[in-house]
Parts: C-alpha cells; sequence; structure tokens
C-alpha cells in the first residue's frame, strides 16, 4: 500500500456513502472506519461532515496502535498518518476495538431507528428467526451501561473496553455485531461494505424482532438446530449460500 | 417453448426484479420461480445475487420432477437443464411445492418484514377485513415449527413437507400463501406476476393486521359472508373485479 | 359541460393519480369519483386498472341518479353515459353517497394503511390533537358491520346505505370521511383535489392516533374549546388559515 | 440588512424547503420564521402555500416587536414591514416567543408525526439514549392544555405565553424543543437550518422513545453523566464533535 492510502481511504468512503443509501442513518449520526492489518493504518469518517459532501480527500487515516497515555489523554493529531479533517469522535473506540478483535477489518457505527431502541431499553435482540439467524449466531448481546467514571476516565476508550468485556465469552468473528447500553450499534466485518451490510441486517431483524414482540411478548426463538443450520449454510467451511 | 427457455427466464426475471420495486426484500433475501408445466422446467433465480444485477442469462432452469436420493441427497447440479450459476438455496422447497400442488405456475420467497414476524413468532394472519378478502379466503396459515430432524435430513425439501402438512385440509388454490413458522412467507400463484402481487398483498395485510391486533386485540374477524363477498367478487366464475 | 365530458374526466383522472403520489393506495385499492351536480354526470376510475397507465380515455362516466331495480339489480352499463371500460366495483356506493349527501361533489375511497387498521377493528379515530382538528369536526365515525342480508341484497349499494344511517345524527358537509367496518375509509370533499387532501390527512391522524393509544391508552381527545377554534379557523365563515 | 430583506427571506426559503426533504411535514402543516435580531425583522412562510412553489418573494416580513392590543387583536396587516400575501397563522406564537427568548434567532412549528404523538398524549419525551443526549439537555417538556380562555382571547398569541410559562425554570439556550399538549412541536435555533436540524432530531428520537417505551415500559433514562457527557461534547465551551 501506497503512501497516501488511497485503496484504503476508497473502501472507506464507500462504505460511509453506503450507510444513508441503506437508510440507517439521520444527519451524521454513523461513521465507518477501515483497517489495513498490515500496515497499521485505519481510515474513518471525519466529524460532522455530511456523507452526500464526503470525498476520499476527506477521510482520516490513523495509527490504528494509538493508546491513551497515563493520563488517559489519546493525542488524535499525533496518531494521525493522513488528512487534514478531525476523525470521528468515535475514533477511539474504533481503535482499541481492533486492538481487542483480531480478526475485523471494518467497524461500522450507527444510531439505525430500531437497533438503537433495543440499545436504548438495554435488551438484547433475541434471535427469532432465520432472517437474524442468517447474520448472527445468536442473540445479538447489550452492553451493561458505562460507569460515570469511565466516561470521566475517556469515553471514547471505555466505551470499546465496554464492549470487551461483554465479548468474555463470545466470539466477534461469529457475533458482528452488539448494543451498545443507552446509545447504539456497532457491527464489524472483514470489509467495509459487509459490516455495513451486517449493520443494515441488524436494523431489520430489531425492526421484525421488535414488533413480533409487540404481536406475542410469548412467542419463543428460533430452535438451536434451525439456527445452526441457517449461519452454517452461509459462513463457515460447509457455506452452499450465493455463488462459490 | 425452444431449447434456451428464453421466454420462462424473462417471466422469472421479471418477477425477481419485481421484489425490490414493492419493497418486499432487503438484501437477497427473496426470490421466485416459473414453472412450464408443460415440459417440467423450472427457472428459478441464482443464489446470493443481487436483484438490480439481475440478467435472463442469471436465471437456472432446472428439472421440476428431481428429487432427494435415498440418502436424502439432491443434486442440483445434475437436474439442470440451462444456466452456469448456482441456483437460490431454497430451490428444493420450490421443486416439491410444484409436485404436490398442481396448479401453481409461480412460487415466492420473501423475508418481508410484517409478513416475516407472524412467521417469527407463529401465529396466522386473521382476515380482519376486506383487503385481506380481496387476496385470501380466510385466514393465512402457519406451519409448525420444523423438527431437528427434518432439518438433518434436507433442510430445504422438508420446509416444502411441512407446509405440504399443513394444507392437508387447504386447497392451495384458494389459499395462496402460508408462513413457514420461525422462518418467513411462500405465496404462489398462476403467474410470475400474480405471485409476486399476491407476496405483496400479504405484507400489507400482516401489517394492517398487526396494528389492528396492537390497537384492539378483542377485535373480530371479518365475517363469513363478507369475505365469501370479496373473495369470489375477484376470484371464480362469477368475479365482476377488473376488466372482462 | 360538452357532451364528452372531458373537464370532469380530467379532473377524476387527476384525483386518482393524486392516490399513488400521496402513498395512500396500494396495488389498486382505491378510486375516485367526481360528480358534475349540475349535469348529474358522475366520473369514476375504471376497475382494476393501475394508477400509473391510466388516462382521461379509461375514465367512466355515469349517471349518478341510477338505482337499482326491484330485484336489486343495478344495470352499470345502461347507466354509464361515456366510456369502455367496466367501472369501479364500488360505484354504486359512490351513486348511492352522491344521493343522500347533496353538497359533495367528490369521492375517495382507499385502504389506506392506518385508517383501514381502524376501520378493520371497528372503532372511531378519535379526536387527538390539533391535526385532526384542522380537517374532521370532531372524533371521525365508523360503521356497524354490514348484515349478511344486506350484503346479499346489494353489497355496494347497500355499502352506501349503511353509511348513511351512521350519518343520522352527523352532518356530512362538517365531518368529511367515515371508515367502514371491516372494510376501509371514505372520503369527500368539494373537488377531487380536496377530496384526496382529506383522505390524507385522514391516514395521518390515524397513524398518530394509533400510536398515541400504544403510547397512552388513558390520554384524553382535545378539549371542545380547540377543536372548534382549529376547524373553524380553516372552516366556514371566519376562516383566517390560508390565502384570501 | 437592506430594505427588502433579501437575505433574510432566502434563508427563510431554505429552511421552509427543508421541511419536506427531512420528512417532517405533511401538507402545509409546518413553518419556519427567521429573525434578524439587529433590525426586528421577523421573516416567515406564507400561510398554506405548498412548499414546493414557495419563492423568497412570498415571504412575509414583519416588526417581531408587533404586540395585540387592549382588545387582543394582534393586526399583522399592519405589523407587516415587506410582502404580499397573509403570514402563516401562526405567526402571533413565532413573535411572542423571540420576544421571550432572547437568543434564538429562528423557529420551527411542524406537525411531525412522532412528536406530535407525545404532544397529542401530554407526554415529555424521557431522554433513553445518547442520540437524544446529542441535541437535548434532558427530557424535552410538554405544556399544559391551552385554557378555553386562552383559546377566546388570542389564540396564537397565548400559544407563546403557555410555552413561556412551561420554561419558567428552563433554559431555551439548552433546550431547543418543546411540545405543545394536543398540538404539535416547536424547535428553535440560531439559524434557519439550525432549528430545522432540530425539529428532525426531535422526530427521530420521539419515534425511539415511543418504540421502546413499547418494547420495555420499565427502561430508565440516560444517566446524568452520559447525558452530559454527549450534551457538552457537541455544545458549550469545550464541545469536540464535528470540525473546528
Amino acid at each position: 500500500m501506497s503512501d497516501d492510502f488511497l485503496a484504503l481511504r476508497q473502501e472507506c468512503l464507500e462504505a460511509n456513502k453506503q450507510l444513508p443509501q441503506f437508510g440507517i442513518v439521520d444527519l451524521t449520526f454513523g461513521n465507518v472506519s477501515v483497517l489495513d492489518r498490515e500496515s497499521g493504518a485505519m481510515a474513518i469518517k471525519p466529524s460532522g461532515v455530511a456523507y452526500e459532501a464526503l470525498t476520499a480527500e476527506d477521510m482520516v487515516v490513523l495509527d490504528v496502535q494509538a493508546k491513551p497515555d497515563d493520563s488517559y489523554t489519546l493525542d488524535l493529531e499525533k496518531a494521525t498518518l493522513w488528512g487534514k479533517l478531525r476523525p470521528s469522535s468515535d475514533t477511539p473506540t474504533h481503535m482499541r476495538l481492533y486492538q481487542a478483535f483480531s480478526n475485523i477489518r471494518a467497524i461500522v457505527h450507527t444510531h439505525s431507528r430500531n437497533a438503537t431502541v433495543y440499545a436504548q431499553v438495554g435488551k438484547p435482540i433475541p434471535c427469532m428467526g432465520t432472517t437474524h439467524a442468517d447474520y448472527f449466531y445468536g442473540e445479538v448481546p447489550v452492553t451493561r451501561p458505562i460507569h460515570p467514571e469511565e466516561i470521566d476516565r475517556h469515553y471514547e476508550w471505555e466505551t470499546a473496553n465496554v464492549i470487551i468485556e461483554r465479548f468474555q465469552d463470545l466470539d466477534p468473528d461469529q457475533m458482528n455485531a452488539v448494543l451498545f447500553h443507552g446509545h447504539a450499534p456497532f457491527a464489524w466485518g472483514s470489509s467495509g461494505t459487509k459490516a455495513v451490510e451486517t449493520a443494515f441486517a441488524l436494523e431489520v431483524i430489531a425492526e421484525m424482532a421488535l414488533k413480533g414482540r409487540n404481536l406475542s411478548p410469548q412467542a419463543t426463538p428460533l430452535s438451536k438446530a434451525q439456527l445452526d443450520k441457517h449461519y452454517l449454510r452461509k459462513h463457515g467451511h460447509n457455506a452452499y449460500y450465493g455463488q462459490p
């Protein structure tokens, strides 16, 4: 990859532009980052810029290994490898997640409305059907609320740590999304486009779970056998969905 | 019909392209097949291909009479009469339904959101009004959940068998749709276009039934007399809706 | 008005074309008629024709004074003054309403989703706010269910009679809409465009009333004083909304 | 600013045209005004004119300091500084709010559907998540119902007074919106565009709060610490969201 990170910025740009196309962002409530694992360079949307106006020139590229210092200050300007704009205010969350989840290559954060409803009330999204099972291997988890002292220390950095804590017994390669309590969803994947697709699928299954809950509060989740079948026919070694 | 099944593939293409136009599919969660009853050739959407990109060249044509062998393997490649892509993963479900329901010529499978909500909670859609009665002669049935041993044996083939079991006392020519428990709806009809229209009507009546249920859980279904009137003024010998 | 009813058919065409623009019809579930009170000619949409394809040539013009004979047969072909297509199957409902409500000049029938939900569960739409009060002077009424013998006698004609019965103590000039129990809404007004606007406002207030009911079942309707204020600042002698 | 108030009318026009683009008005249920604090000239949308047709020539400019006389008559024609059309019927509400809230420069009134649902049932919108906290510093308040004698005296003027009463212990610079009981929302800000953005954010958070309430009635609002964090990272001296 050349010095100007053009391919990385392009992938990041395209994924960010997909957010309004999929109808999963309002205003500027969302961002996508993409990581080049080899060089450790992470491209991310600039803060508070409208999606329509975005160009590859606006993307900001940072060192994914940056960390807060002893006084919990994370100097994003110092960590910037390329770009003139201020990166998304959620940048430290993205960095920390990449550091902890070693296989993921792209992260999407949105406030997509139905998934955010689950985050706001602090409930996981149960796996009620095969649409869910096609994307998520079980219920989509919700974190605990973030503590005031974590907010004080370094809000965006600790946001990632709260997610990581929630994944102690979960595999981020089989569960590609999380709901942050009181906030909104994060999703990830092997490319910008895949992560956005997952964020969109999350919104769809949240809408259906929510309506199903209103219709029939006592309905039971999908059987383990059918969850396995659907998840595994799309993911893993024996997948037979899509073209070879 | 000529050897290359062009007319059949065209009809199948057009019906598949209607799915996003009607807003009843997200991503690639849906497919339409069309059957030529005379030759036994069935055209279906390829697996996991985006609707916008589809062409008649992408359709796959299979022998509708194909069946699993003694070890429950259904060799779709062997059953393919035309086409280079892998057919929809739901292909065996379509085949088996055509074999059992002898009048239908097209099948539509979607995960349209409101109909899927009913499928996910395992409830039939009650006939609450004339919009429903214009399309479906009574409540739209839901299947039982599929058993783990059926999933193991041959998931997509047994999916059809679960539907067929549900129709033991129902006439598929008067009830053109079913909700598969934990999964999503299937609809059918005399042409690709008609089956898609039915799948769309199903989504509309599901939305209205769901909202009505929230508004007034104790509301009663439409009277038998009004159901008869609406269904029969659009269907059957004395229909007087539409142009002659 | 000339013999070919061109102006009337044009007004009728334009109003019908507004239905999909306002998002208040799906498929062909809706129709508008317009009446020339002087000549007694009523133009209406043909049955089962898609809105996009409609032209002024497709409209059907009938004698608004037509009535069923002693055996309850209403010969629409005989009543047709102009046009080659079969008129909407709801034509007798429109005719009868014009005969009973002597000031109205246009009628709109839709299956707009939220208003239809209220019709399906047989509940009136309470006046919960000023949006409602701007259009409807009090709660929007719902009819009783139609009886089997009325369906047998002449379904579409008796549909109008059930509405007229509901308006015994209501003024159709101050309440421009009704919900037909188990069916869907009808709205009317002084022109095709105004009646469509009313049908759209009905859909909007139905959606808001429904959501408000879920949020707070015990919420009380708007005060009589505020209802009067809003309805009368837009309607009647002292109206001061809009341009003079 | 020149005598014809062109810049002010342009800003007002653009903000009004954003209302349908954001999907927060139906028909003509909404209006934006913009105030030039220096000259005391306030531009506002004309009454009952469709948004698509609006031009800068249609805007009406009035003296923001106009007040009702002793008989509670507010002569809008006399207060008009520029323009030929009748201003929005809500003009006195805008004037009075500008007189009381000394920092705001633009006011938006809509009947956006979900925010209006909260207004109709007379409930504030609780702060359930960070999307809310990014815009509103705490729950969005609802007024008491307006009294019949206030309606009689001067409806639109007293509407503002009821809002002002509600803000006795609230700071309109930190809470940029209010729900008028039985009516709909008002939002404001430092420019036409900002006020429209706030009105849109209000609609989004209303939709999510409403759905969350259905999903989990006992869910608790966001912590004070997280509310502070989100509101203050976007607003005030230490804001670090967006570009510097």
